[in-house]
């Protein structure tokens, strides 16, 4: 269940699209085999024949949608570290969460509670926490290779960042602590200056 | 809507308890009226009474909950402030999560959709992060004021402590990532060591 996206004949990938569009104006409730057979342009059958469920399409949907998310994440491999690490915080929690990033964050944040009991789901929640792992942790590898930062453990170091961006992620989707996120990235800025710069 | 479960009548809290009871024994998926009604031993028509919808029941098993999870984290105003933290920090990140813990973290995460667009539910997890943050924020500020920990801003430690908490949470009860909540829990006593103590 690690396959990514890639993987995807062009039909699939269409359908891909033309859910994330339907997600993006309608939101998730509303989300249905119908609706996105309207975005798609195509009838409904031709969904059915890819997929059997609603939830067997979302499954490949979470896959299609951790490759689109690990390439906003990664996108430099600048010449600091730090500079990097602060890239990627700056991308996961920016300060103004724009319509389309946020629906994808809702997205995750609907289909979480198919993760508590559901294996398939559980993987995909896994396989997304560990991309995002692997590109921290990497980073902070950098920094400790090239003196930039301490002599630190960069899989806990990475462990630590990541909790931090998914606890003030949900935070600030299903609160109104309009402050919280902010301070969150404030405080993820001075955790890396304190404790991983040298 | 920040009143707490104190306002409830005794019918009502008896639906409570017999909400949650039904939760620890088939899971938020399985919940219904009719089960709900099957453990507290009265026609469903009595639910019906104080409640016209799952959702707002739920609402206020949400407010009830907040108070009985408060309380099991608020436990001890012991004479040391890193004790203190330490005991907040193991209460919601516990080596082991025991069924009913996990049952009422998985309620969480089952209604947090709720809480993406119905103002009701945000409020209510705008309060459970509220209340959390005032017991680490307030055993910070004891911390400071004794000299036990450096002069920190209070409200940003906590927000960080809070973020660590809530993502480790989300990880170990979405994911297969066995050794996060440990490593994360690790991170979080190191970032107290080195972050906060004078």
């Amino acid at each position: 269940m690690t396959e990514n996206s890639d993987t995807l004949g062009a039909t699939e990938k269409e359908i891909m699209y033309a859910t994330h569009h339907a997600m993006v104006k309608s939101g998730y409730a509303e989300l249905s085999i119908s609706r996105i057979s309207d975005e798609l342009d195509k009838a409904k059958s031709t969904i059915y024949h890819y997929y059997d469920s609603k939830d067997a399409l979302l499954l490949d949907f979470l896959r299609f949608s951790i490759d689109r998310f690990e390439s906003t994440v990664n996108t430099t491999i600048g010449a600091h570290p730090k500079g990097d690490l602060d890239h990627i915080i700056l991308t996961l929690l920016p300060c103004q969460l724009k319509k389309e990033k946020r629906q994808l964050h809702c997205v995750l944040v609907n289909i979480m509670p198919h993760a508590l009991d559901q294996e398939a789901f559980r993987e995909q929640f896994t396989e997304i926490d560990n991309r995002l792992k692997t590109i921290i942790e990497k980073t902070v590898r950098r920094g400790v290779r090239t003196n930039v930062f301490r002599d630190v453990d960069p899989a806990q170091a990475a462990e630590h960042i990541l909790a931090v961006i998914k606890g003030a992620m949900c935070t600030r989707l299903t609160t109104n602590r309009e402050a919280a996120t902010a301070r969150a990235r404030t405080s993820l800025f001075s955790y890396i200056d304190s404790h991983l710069m040298a």
